[in-house]
């Protein structure tokens, strides 16, 4: 059994989600939610809102076009549901894939085509609307539907649906096929993945294609552009990620799985040198993507609005799935460095703490106090101040659970020289002879213990990252205690059942700055603890600290307290806070005051927490207070 | 002969365009490339995109829905077209708007209905997409182009045209009629200025319908809103203008048309509220509305990206007409401030200095430097770094013309004591019994000179504002010398022919800075003077400053520079730069040095005068240094 995404090649091997299980602590409690409560919760929308009835409705041929509910993508949810069931399945849970699995099946039409919204008289004819009818996109989904379902050890309705969808595909957009694209990327990665767990070249040649035909002006040049769909020009030749950021992490994930598995380094090299330049000027401080709302897309370098940052929840799992590839391929940890960032205060961030509502855009500052959210009917719109239970467009949470279901599978990885642990969670891990148990508190409290309670007779290095954020870190291990800095830490030896090895990382309160060509956050500072973006929430503050005008004073002492309408083990931070003299004259320009003035405590939460007390205002950059 | 916008009541009687007729200087140079240039170059484009041959075909019987040519509101662009024209031969231009007429007139249905995107076999039904099909906006330019006609001296096919309209829609629309609204609001003061020139009620009593249906819910909950169409709320329950801001401005026009009209002070003083809030904290320093693209829209309070600025150039002129009409309606001189600032600051910025092309979004921040304009076909897209000779969605340049042709009945009012000057240009104006001329180089000199060349026996009020900017200003009068504050300085005599009142207002540059609630200007100062924001355009400056982490130093000196690139009176002024510090190490929090570097001068020339030049790159806010 293997985890999502097992290239053929690479620095590093993944292990699979049996290897490395988590088993307490802040992943372990969300993906236990994600199987108690948020696997149950999108299945209940899905037969709600009827878009899981559509397969019903197609496979009795009663699916007339005025009965079909939901948009053009919606059969993807009940593929993203059926593959998070099947990772928390493949995890020991429990979830009614079966059921799903046969109502998917007994959808699909002679030759594989399988899509609720085309085809049926009344219908769009199949692929007459390729640009926005997600048909491939829903295979996609399909597919690595079937793929978690095959690398968890079953091949049953699913399965076979999702080969005979890929089969139909290759056909249908083969060499010899239609010579198009879907307008959303997602099944050049599928088709790759598909290819690594049966061995079939097809569907690796069929990616290759895909990725290849993508920037030849294909697609029609809309109000967006044709960046919006990545193809205005080959992803061989960009310099970043360019427009719908979703699409764009998509496809990157997808070109790095035809890159590795087809030996093309300069492809590799290219997403690389993309990636490289899209986190150095076009990426937010808790690592989410996209800071446009118009096109969901990525802006021009150091555009990264705080209030408008769109930062799609599936642009964030996107880009985890992107850095989890690049650091199998090149095993650097600056890959598995944003993951983490991104896991900690984007993925995190979009559940509630009951994991049954979610953010769809995850901004740095919230202005304005919405009312509270209407549970009973999905929300209409992509941004809310509130988690809604259920969109009208509702791609993030079963994006979340399959995520949340297969994080297991990110967690580690082996070598010829021996196993990498890259994220901490509590967890016990096995790699070929070797077994070990990690111990930490992280990422409220900086210390990791592994334990070695299995291994060969040979030695064999283990590794441990320490993050970038960290700078330098202690590490304890049988050999005796050293500094060590941020990246790969480790020591090679001769092992025996017992043996520990204990990280200490500074998880203490920092200061960070920004790069001032980022206009939104001039002159402010954030406060990071660990892995950590805090920010100031309303419902913490004093009324005589109003968040509209706060300034943060970096030389005072920042102190920590316990949290615990957040978490038994949730930190608190508080720092001095003065109030900015603003315009009283009716022009916001030229006209204040000088000086600000102390006036009180500004307390800050972690940014993951935020909105769980109801509607608030919210930031994560504050002013610098001059004095 | 009247102008733009004639109310029976109100604090102050506009003058026609006859009455005050600009001779010299900016805005005459406008006014005359507008004739010169822009009408012919829009008609042009009409024609060659078969806008205008929507209107033949339709006569004709041929108009064949694969024929129609352009969106759902080009017919709007013909007939501000022929408002524009109307205005130019009004004002003793020259313009082929008989021939336009009649083309317009033969296209009428029998019962007055006009469209030629609705009700022909194959095409949708009349009034069946009210929400987006702008129907009713399209008769709103309609009747606005008639009003210009027949205020202008004229009864013809077109004036007869637009009142057949007018009726129509009464019956269509009143209140025994569909109880429905245009998605897009315009129509509301074309009613009521079609009322002022026919005395007719029924058109005031169906704008006050139209006024009070908005705000209901009767158009839907789209992804943006009803506040999109501002149909969220009533318009005498708002806090602010919100959504869509060129239908925002247009409807809040006509709510003060119908105010003032009915004598309905409480509608009156809801839109005065809203303009203040929106002033105070949803306005850029160049006077621009309108913060997001998404939704080409209002943001939240102090959201006001400067990269992102969508400021479409339709919204500066639905604000121009605004604060006309609130200044009307109150005598009070912050409207004539704010309308002072968008003149000069976007609607100028908006044209080329040839009249040939047009920015629709007026960013204060450009990041990148695009390719050159093809200026062989229209632009699709709302944004480009360079002005585009025409779009697919080009309302801007009509509107542009007859804002131009009809600027003169923007400068000056008359009153029962005496005549106030509102906005600065050589100009001859007569009020009654009488006349004067204005002389003056504004906006680059801040000398007026206001010369009596008739006047009536009795002693009467000449009033001049002292714009907000300004602060003071020295007044030179027959009776005397006197420093005047901002508002509206003046005296009252027995004037004689040739005397003479001259008014000297500071304009030298002058620092601004932010109120620090604007996140994107945030520790910036920008520099003005007299009228006019300058900015800094990257053709301008030295290699070795880059504008893009530029900072400026507010306690050197300004220095002045003339511009004869941009105009024989431009002024140009100079600035010590420094350059701050960037992230070198591929993570832009957290990670630079302090300190910056002085390395040369930074040029600025007016803001309006930007990419006349070429693709560059340009901002308006600079980072201050702090040494």
């Amino acid at each position: 059994m293997i985890g999502p995404v097992h290239p053929s090649r690479g620095s590093l091997s993944p292990l699979g989600i049996d290897q490395a299980r988590l088993t307490s602590g802040f992943w372990a409690e969300r993906q236990q939610r994600n199987g108690a409560a948020t696997i149950p919760h999108a299945h209940s929308w899905l037969e709600r809102t009827g878009w899981l009835g559509n397969f019903r409705l197609a496979a009795a041929g009663e699916l007339a076009p005025h009965l079909r509910q939901g948009r053009e993508f919606s059969d993807s949810e009940v593929y993203k549901l059926a593959e998070a069931m099947a990772w928390e399945i493949g995890r020991g849970g429990d979830a009614p894939l079966d059921e799903l699995s046969i109502v998917v099946a007994a959808a699909q039409e002679p030759g594989g085509y399988l899509n609720t919204m085309f085809g049926r008289p009344g219908q769009q004819p199949r692929y007459s609307d390729l640009v926005w009818g997600h048909e491939l996109y829903c295979y996609g989904h399909l597919i690595q539907a079937g793929v978690a379902r095959l690398r968890t050890g079953f091949e049953d309705a699913l399965t076979a649906t999702a080969i005979r969808a890929a089969d139909h595909v290759c056909v249908e957009f083969g060499a010899a096929g239609r010579q198009f694209l879907c307008g959303h990327p997602e099944i050049e990665m599928a088709l790759v993945e598909l290819y690594r767990v049966t061995g079939i070249t097809r569907y690796l040649d069929q990616a290759r294609l895909f990725i290849d035909r993508r920037g030849q002006a294909t697609l029609p040049d809309i109000e967006l552009g044709r960046a919006y769909f990545q193809d205005d020009m080959p992803i061989r030749e960009r310099a970043a990620f360019d427009g719908h950021a979703v699409r764009a992490l998509y496809l990157a994930s997808g070109a790095v799985d035809v890159a590795v598995e087809t030996g093309d380094d300069k492809l590799l090299a290219a997403v690389v040198r993309q990636w490289e330049r899209t986190v150095a000027a076009r990426t937010y401080l808790t690592g989410g993507m996209g800071s446009r709302h118009e096109g969901e897309a990525f802006g021009d370098d150091f555009e990264l609005p705080t209030d408008r940052a769109y930062v799609e929840t599936c642009a964030a799992i996107a880009s985890v799935m992107l850095s989890w590839r690049l650091l199998l391929a090149t095993g650097e940890s600056r890959f598995a460095d944003l993951a983490e960032r991104t896991l900690y205060n984007v993925v995190a961030a979009s559940t509630s703490l009951d994991g049954r509502s979610f953010f769809y855009t995850n901004p740095l500052h919230q202005r304005v106090t919405g009312a509270p959210m209407d549970s009973s009917k999905p929300w209409p719109r992509a941004s809310s101040s509130e988690r809604a239970p259920w969109r009208d467009v509702s791609c993030c949470p079963t994006n979340i659970s399959r995520t949340l279901a297969s994080l297991g599978g990110y967690l580690a990885t082996a070598d010829g020289d021996g196993v990498q642990i890259h994220q901490y969670a509590s967890a016990e891990v096995r790699a070929g002879e070797t077994g070990l148990t990690v111990e930490t508190g992280y990422p409220w409290r900086g210390d990791v213990t592994v334990r070695i309670t299995e291994t060969g007779a040979g030695p064999w290095r283990l590794s441990l990252r320490v993050p970038g954020w960290a700078g330098e870190a202690t590490l304890v291990t049988p050999e005796g205690t050293e500094r060590v800095r941020s990246g790969y830490a480790g020591v090679t030896r001769t092992w025996r059942v017992g043996d520990q090895v204990r990280l200490e990382l500074p998880v203490g309160p920092r200061w960070t700055t920004p790069d001032p060509r980022i206009d939104s956050v001039r002159d402010c500072i954030a406060v990071e603890r660990g892995p950590l973006v805090y920010c100031a929430e309303s419902v913490d503050q004093d009324p005589a600290v109003p968040l509209e005008a706060v300034a943060a004073d970096r030389s005072a002492p920042v102190v920590e307290h316990p949290l615990p309408a957040l978490g038994p083990d949730a930190v608190a931070l508080d720092v001095p806070a003065a109030q900015l003299p603003v315009s009283a004259n009716g022009w916001p320009y030229g006209s204040h005051g000088d000086g600000d003035q102390e006036v009180g405590t500004l307390r800050l939460v972690p940014y993951h927490l935020w909105a769980n007390r109801g509607p608030a205002t919210m930031r994560v950059w504050l002013p610098q207070r001059r004095g």
